[in-house]
């Protein structure tokens, strides 16, 4: 992540100013209001904006005239109370803005989540800037043989060289094209006098997916936990949990009794069938089970079996 | 609109309080953070919280480092550009939440709105206020007789009066006996001793429609243009109306740029249907035009006329 | 429920006609198609239209070109694990609509659900129905004395013939004053030639919140499953459980393998936070654990040992 | 757009099923059902599935008990009424499903509406067609000299010829270079056995912009319409128009009252400011009016001028 001096000034203009609200603010997150977080090579996360603090979904879920806060073992309980039952409408009385940079590939994914509201560069309109994504060597993965959309093993050595050296040169290749048909450079400079470019809109049709995109993310509360509890769970592909983990850090700082709870109730619980539940009564109670007396399938009886470490009754 | 004493002081007690923030502020706005505006004779707007300023939607239309404004007349062009051409995204990065009392009829029209996040006053947790609206007696409507879902003539003298007195005797006698039912006071006291109370779940069903209930709404400038757009509107139910009306001033307070594109374009604009458009043409090459040829309904003939002050052309 | 000799007739009409389609049927929502299942006294739920079964989830998920199924046991196995796994859009490519009738404060409840759309029956430009929902004795319940937003103790004897009584005057006598005030009867005819009703948008504000409305409510498959999901909980107001028991009926006819995967893991199963794994984990390995080593509520740990029958545990 | 014969058989196989329904049934639409409907070189619609008709919507508008129409006159004016007025929520009565192919480029703008619902074909599990999207000579325009988001003139000879190659080299490079990290050919057969392939999560960020994916989309006929508007308009890039021109022949086709109402109404429509307003009245009554008198911009100016083809009057 390189950013320009005339960005790096942008950003410390922002951070300098002091202005004065009668909205609840919250400290922790104000530190590193706009700040550029890097995550993988080239990408990074900023907090822009937001609404909003513990004290506000209190307040929204009693209607009040005042602030939410009695007091705050008060609110926690209330919080927890809110998260363990489902209750949703308060949680998204808090909003937050996010600017991310990430590859192409990575933004197809974090589209799919629909519930936000979401400012893309527009490559219709400007030239991408001329920057993509390379795996470090350790993560550089092969297909995983027992699930299909998984990994498996890191590649190695020979192999390891020639798929990076693939994905640079590609990238490069395609990029150098595209500017050939803009007939611009990435900075915006004419190739050729006596030419005229093609289209930017067709022209980026030449890109590959690795290719860094930029965009505003704005969510609420409720709507940002249900992407972080998908994307930073360990079958979300790895480039994405990066971002989740930067922004599950922002959560923390911007809203510490709901992070608490979300963590207990959402990321480290569990969800049990109907099914389940019958095997954990007979494992309390002491009694014999098997996955055949179970109805429970091979691989949810081994999900189970995993969630309480019972490796000894894991089913091959 | 009575606040009690402990209303009325927490409500000064947030205003009190100055916060600092690296986040763009709006004083106009500030200025009436948590006040009560009173809306018909018992309700109320009170603005809770707001994210971002005129400057946020140019700073996402632009995906940009800083911050949107190069300067105002930049800015103001590219917000009437982004208005005229219906561009919505931009307009979704800036949010605001309302506290909002207002009688459960009208409560029922504006939550068909669904893009917006709410909590509502809980009848199955508390007790409703002893409040309920009355017309006053200029808004006390016939029934149209052109308009199945409109107003005609103002009722006069021993009809109104009549029509007052029910409502006034209709709604005490059901909030006296929605009381007994429950075995307490509006203020929580009990009853008889002697007696258990109805489920507040149930006893509520003995209110009438224009019993006030109160929420919490939040949403994005977009929507909330969307809103006021149809509610401010001469179509909308006056009662609906005049809630929009204080949210309009708002709105002016909030992004006076946006504002005043959203007065040019949207509440004093006008679509023009594709056969309304040949009649313009007509009408501006000073050629004849009958509503028989124009292929225009007798309502959209007079529409149209009206539209452009033409009272000679109205067809009965 | 008492439908009109006209209304019986345009439902038979619908229920008798035999269309050719290419697109994907089921039998068993077909021979319930158009039909008014009676739920309340006089409120019901008609299946109006669906599309989709429980092929089109599969073949959604796989994108194929063909049908969904290759074979019943695979299509299930699928299901199931989109079900397990949270997958969501799959079940939202299946959509069904209904025609419901329903007092308006469980309407107002219900339209909480925001992602479906809705046409409500419109008390501007028509006159309600004259019904109103009165409780069966058996659902007359006290106010719960440890759950604010619960039931406790069904009422007996004489005070239940006093909320019965007030409940059914009242909401008789407010309508009578609406039809006074409208200066129409219930069946459209005028009350008094020489006297002016009053707008129809205004005079319904007098009716009580048990008054019938009805709707026209439709939403995608994996809406209506979270909508039941909190519907047909025993935490839900048994009003409307009483209309999700009968569309949970309807999604059984609908899309069984769907259904069956849904009672398993969401109807029946449990969410255990990480401090309730930690718990099970201890009970497992029949070690002790006390509530108060645990770190739960006492509220948590006692919903806990009751999901799991272990009675002796409950702490008071 | 090369199908296999598998996919031509799975798409007979279900064209040639006859069900019956009591559902409404739209015989022009069925007659297309299934079918692969040709979009630029590789692409294609096909419609999947519906619900509803124009009838529909007057059945929701009216929240009837019956079928929607009384007689076609009736529900045309209802539906033209509801349009006119900007009704939204009875079109939202009526839905359907298209599977589409499509370049990752298309499907990233298409994406931005969000109120619908997708499952798209996923390169986490699956190889992706070897099929990449090259303009025809005709659509291969240059950088528009006015217009930062539009085209100019069509390029020409060996320029023209030159973009062609780079386009189609580099998309069949880096697709070889795909496989070859995969250590598979498209077809799924492996390359070379002592190799172990790179995750297909990560190998597809190698892939162009103009690769071709797939997906389900599921909207209402709300929806369905405002992306039609927006989408057919010439504003929008060529290669999105190529479908939604597709899309909206099936619009006519599903429901031929609305589609009227439609274009007369959004399409072939106009929306005038408030400014814009003054100037048409000013040129019916023949007075004259400069664009500096008029308070618009030279933009809205022309832009008013053209839309009455009053080219006298433009301004450079």
């Amino acid at each position: 992540m390189k950013l320009t001096k005339e960005q790096q000034n942008e950003i410390k203009n922002q951070q300098s100013q002091t202005n004065k609200t009668r909205r609840v603010t919250v400290a922790n997150l104000e530190n590193i209001l706009f700040e550029a977080i890097p995550v993988l090579d080239h990408g990074f996360v900023r907090v822009i904006d937001y609404m909003g603090d513990d004290t506000s979904i209190v307040q929204a879920a009693r209607v009040s005239y005042g602030k939410g806060t009695k007091q705050v073992s008060t609110d926690s309980g209330l919080i927890k109370y809110l998260m363990r039952h489902w209750h949703s409408t308060p949680f998204e009385m808090c909003e937050i803005k996010y600017h991310v940079k990430l590859p192409i590939f990575i933004a197809r994914q974090w589209i799919r989540h629909r519930t936000a509201n979401v400012n893309e560069y527009s490559a219709r309109y400007s030239i991408l800037d001329k920057e993509f994504y390379l795996p470090s060597q350790k993560n550089l993965a092969a297909q995983s043989k027992i699930n299909r959309q998984g990994r498996g093993e890191v590649l190695q050595g020979e192999q390891a060289e020639e798929v990076l050296h693939l994905l640079k040169t590609d990238a490069e290749t395609t990029y150098q094209n595209y500017e050939k048909m803009l007939n611009q450079k990435y900075d915006g400079s004419t190739i050729d006098e006596n030419k005229t470019g093609l289209a930017r809109e067709l022209a980026r049709m030449n890109l590959t997916l690795n290719t860094y995109t930029q965009w505003y993310w704005k969510t609420d509360l409720l709507n940002l936990m249900n992407f972080l509890r998908l994307r930073v769970d360990h079958h979300a592909q790895y480039e994405i949990r990066a971002y989740a983990e930067v922004m599950l850090d922002s959560l923390q700082k911007w809203v510490p009794i709901t992070y608490e709870a979300f963590m207990d109730y959402r990321v480290g619980g569990l969800e049990v069938s109907s099914k389940g539940k019958k095997v954990l009564k007979k494992l309390i109670n002491g009694e014999n089970i098997s996955m055949e007396d179970s109805n429970l399938s091979k691989r949810e009886w081994n999900e189970l079996m995993n969630s309480f470490d019972l490796k000894d009754k894991l089913v091959d």
